[in-house]
Formats: C-alpha cells, sequence, structure tokens
C-alpha cells in the first residue's frame, strides 16, 4: 500500500563525528542537507535535541507540506528496536533507552523509523547504490570497525533479537587476533582500517622497510588505512602484504557468507573501500578461486557507490520500504 | 488460508541407502510407515518409480479419502527448485532434471513440493522437533557431510539462487584440510562422520596409543565416527582429542552463524550427534565462552529430536507449511 502522494523522506544518520540528514525525494534526489557535529560526550539527551532541530529545520527549509512527508528514518550507531535505542555500547552515554521515534515524531508530527546505521546503508545500497534493484544482498562496510547488513526480499534481516548481520565478527582467524568482542580472530581484527592501520604500525615499530613512515610525514600517530592504500599504490611491499591479508581474510568471510546467505550480490563499503580496485580485484581472484562451483554463480563482489551520503540515502530508503 | 480438512500428509525421504516415506496426521502422529532401498546406482528413472509406488501404496495402506490429503512432501538429496531436480552431483544418475513433484503429482492426484533433504529436517524440527515453535533457527546435520538449514520467520530459507546453507562448507580453518568442495578448512572436513572417522585412522595408521582400533575388531575399515565416541566415553585419550577438536571447529561455525543469523536455538542433528553431551557440552561452553556478549542471550544449542523419522516429519512439515 504504496502512497506516492507522500514524495519526501527526512534522513538522518548519526556518525561518531557529525549527524548528517538531509530531505530526499522517492526518486533519490536530494534537496536539502544538514549537518552539525554528534559531540558524542554531550550524551543522549543533546543528541535528541540536534536530531529533533534537523528535522524540524530541513522540513522548513524545503518548504514542503508535512502531508507531502512520507516520514523521518534514523540510522543509529548500537541497536535499536522498534525506535527505541536498546544498546549502544560505550558509544553515546545515555543514548541508551532514548525512545528516539516517538521523540521525533512528537516534535515533527511525521511518523519515524530507526535502525541500526550500518543495515540502514544496507537498504540504500538497495535502494539506488550498488545493489540498486537486487531483493538478496549483504553489505560490509569496512570502516573504525566492520559492520554488515543483510537485505532478504528487500528488506533488513533482523534475527531473533535484532543483532543479525554482525559480520564483523564472524571468525576469520580462528585463535587469532584479540578483538574487541573478546573473541579471537574476528573479520574486525583484521580488515577495519583500525586493524589495518595498527598492522601498518607494527611493521614501522619492528624496522621493516616500507614508505608508510614518511607518507605519514615520520609519526605514527599519522598512519590510518588510506595511508597503507597510497603506500601500496607506489608498490610497498610492507602495504602491498597488508592488502594481500586483508583481501584473504575479507575472502575467507565472503565464502561463508556466499554459503551461509547465498546472496545476489556483496556491497563492501566504508573507509577500507576506498583502497578500490587495489583490494577488490585481489578479493574477487580469491573468492572465485575458492568458491564452491555449484549451480550458484560466484556472488558479484561490488564497491559502495553511495559515498559520504551513503547514510542519508540509506534513512531515506528506511523511510520508503517502511512507511510507505 | 490453512484448510484443516486436509488431515494428512504423504512424506518421503530420499536417503543414501534407503528411502523412507510415512502418512503423518497433522498433529505429528505418523499412521503409516513403509522404506524400500535406495538403490541410487540404478539412476533417476527407477527411483522416480519406488517414490510413485511408496505414495501409491500409502494412501491405500491408511484408507484415508484423496480429500484427506494437503499433499505430498518429498526431501532430497541436491539441489531441487520449484519440483525440479537442478543438481544432484555425483549422487543418483539421471536424477538430475528430473520433475519429481509433476510426477508424482500426475501418478496421484494430490499436489507435492520437494526440497533438500537437510532444509526440509530443520522445518521438521520447527513443526514437531527440537525448536518446536521457534521461527527463527539453524539446523545443522552433522552426517556423512555436512548440511544446514535456516528457518526464518517459520519459513526455509533459500537465498538467491536455493543455494543458501551450505554450512558445512564455512571456512572453519583457513589453509586447513582440503575438502571434496575444492575450498580448505570447510567445517564438513572436520566435524563430518565421515572427517571424524579420517582422523581417527590417521592416528591409528600413525601408531598412536588408542583404544579405537581394538573397538573396531582390529580392523581399520571399520572404524566410524561411532567407534570414537565410543572409544571418548571410555576415556580413550585420542579419541577425546578427536571430540575436543570437534567441538572447536563446530563452535567457530556456531559462532559465526549466532553473528550473521541471530537465531533463537541451533539444532545439532545427523549422526554425529549420536555424541551426545559427550559433544554438545564442551561445544555449550566453548561458545558460551567466546560469544559476543550483547543484548541477544547466548544461541540455545539442542540435540534433535526427530530421531531416524527426521526426513519422514520434514517432509510433512514441508506439506503442511507450504500446501495448506
Amino acid at each position: 500500500m504504496s502512497d506516492t502522494s507522500k514524495q519526501y523522506a527526512v534522513a538522518i544518520d548519526i556518525g561518531g563525528t557529525n549527524v548528517k540528514a538531509g530531505v530526499l525525494s522517492r526518486d533519490g534526489e536530494v534537496l536539502a542537507r544538514q549537518r552539525v557535529l554528534t559531540e558524542e560526550r554531550k550524551g543522549g539527551e543533546q543528541l535528541m535535541v540536534k536530531l529533533i532541530n534537523l528535522a524540524k529545520s530541513l522540513i522548513s527549509e524545503v518548504g514542503k507540506s508535512k502531508q507531502q512527508f512520507a516520514g523521518i528514518g534514523v540510522g543509529t550507531p548500537g541497536l535499536p528496536k522498534d525506535g527505541v535505542i536498546m544498546s549502544c555500547p560505550g558509544k553515546i552515554p545515555g543514548w541508551e533507552g532514548t525512545h528516539a521515534c516517538a521523540d521525533l515524531t512528537k516534535a515533527t508530527g511525521l511518523p519515524a523509523v530507526m535502525d541500526n546505521d550500518v543495515k540502514v546503508i544496507a537498504l540504500g545500497e538497495g535502494w539506488i547504490g550498488a545493489a540498486k534493484g537486487e531483493k538478496n544482498f549483504v553489505s560490509l562496510a569496512l570502516g573504525t570497525g566492520v559492520g554488515g547488513g543483510v537485505i532478504i526480499d528487500g528488506r533488513i534481516y533482523q534475527g531473533e533479537h535484532a543483532v543479525s548481520a554482525r559480520l564483523g565478527h564472524m571468525v576469520v582467524e580462528p585463535h587469532g587476533k584479540l578483538c574487541i568482542c573478546g573473541n579471537r580472530g574476528c573479520l574486525e581484527a583484521y580488515c577495519s582500517a583500525r586493524s589495518i592501520a595498527a598492522a601498518a604500525i607494527d611493521h614501522v615499530l619492528r624496522g621493516c622497510e616500507t614508505i608508510i613512515l614518511d607518507l605519514a610525514d615520520g609519526d605514527i600517530r599519522n598512519i590510518d588505512a588510506k595511508t597503507v592504500f597510497d603506500a601500496a599504490r607506489r608498490g610497498d611491499p610492507i602495504a602491498l602484504e597488508i592488502l594481500d591479508k586483508t583481501a584473504h581474510h575479507l575472502a575467507t568471510a565472503i565464502l561463508t557468507i556466499m554459503q551461509a546467505f547465498d546472496p545476489k550480490c556483496m556491497v563492501i563499503g566504508g573507509g577500507v573501500a576506498a583502497a578500490g580496485d587495489l583490494l577488490l580485484e585481489p578479493l574477487r581472484k580469491i573468492v572465485k578461486q575458492y568458491a564452491w562451483t555449484g549451480p550458484g554463480e560466484v556472488v558479484d563482489i561490488r564497491a559502495s557507490t553511495l559515498g559520504d551520503d551513503a547514510g542519508i540515502f540509506g534513512g531515506a530508503a528506511l523511510v520508503f520500504a517502511e512507511l510507505c
């Protein structure tokens, strides 16, 4: 029951640094954009005020009547369920327990819907990104951490306790590196931007010959995943080795995801995806080499195309999927 | 739209040795049972004749009118889709391409439905077995090979190409043992009955001190997974070590399944499940130790309760789920 008179969505994406928000049309046009600092440490109450102000300000900015809005879609870190933040481990004090959707609706008169930021972005990829038109696919966000989103029949797969698709904590190296989750050898411990930077710093500290430190202006505190990619593009053997290991660990995860979910495609996003074909080409080769060739095609591995706006495209996709 | 006047289902389970079939009522009562040898080598046409004869014979045996039957449910090895066997690698010559459901319907006048044997058993577990009443769970069949079934919202999860839930080919030991699928380190290469027996034989051949060979009457050809479990129950250190490794590899897979699917429970079936708490108790401990403790409970690991009849309960569950 799609009410196409409701042409617009307010989308809000709560990131670690910024809260980005926008008004998007049903065909994916961004009519307005605003962003404010998240200031996580100021806590959940302050954040809620920011969300309400952003929504009100955007609605007023685009000059459309309330009746033309399908609703507000929010992507948040942590675990939301039914419009309430159930848990948000160590990120935003006081955000847990916030009835974010009810508060937004009370302030704006619009229905609101909320989901985990990474899952929301996956939905956006299917709406208007790298998986446009696909109904079954899996998205991996390789950022500071590693998150996943599983789309089944065009909807976010939730699982029994809404904690599905924590694909960053798939084990890719049993007895491997300790992960922040307490287990060892998780995908996140190898393929997050943080882990790639840590691997580079480890090599530098051990005195390996590499241009990584030079590219970081001689200060290990400046080394991040992008430094490693830049060094790899210049043929630095240490950087290339780190990327090779990243590709192998990622391939292990993707092979298991293929067997488990049988998706049409995989979308790789987040900061690590900035490595582009430097990472994706070897990744595709390894997956093709080891994939069980059955009637299912080898999964199509695609780079995210939503870029910096992924979160607000996702928020709008959530509105049009759930509230129309 | 449940037509409860249709009280009965014919269920057919095509196994490696026997084709088991039965008539089951909507409340899980088995009214009749028949079995014939599968005789895989005689090929798909012969097998289809057996299926038709079993169905007709059972319908006649129970003395109910055709109108009281909801239909015929078949569990088959390989990959069926829309009632046709799409692939059945190396198992039953000529079975591929068989329009099994259409042939059964033509012969009996009853609608027929078919799915992969392991997926069908998973559905049976949710209908009347260890996962009774659960809507989201994952079933692992640890038999000669290792298969999986994923139930989401009470239905078999199929994936994009109906090759989902090949959980035997999740990677649990990167660069590990070569698996029959061509990849290395798959769950099946460690936790199938065949792999457990092979590990025991490897120890015996290398001269390790163990009672396993004695329990097999001094003939390594008699060593199977059950021999290992029997030796473990008597405290044999080699058998205990094999079981310990099996539990660890299985735990690696289950931790990943937890993160990916967030199921309410896991059901462990198949011949290896005969190890019972000897395997499941250490397995539960390892999973609890390494599971990321979030708002989701640690997954409940249960032994299959359907036993030898798992396949026909599954076939009937498929009928009542899909044809009513």
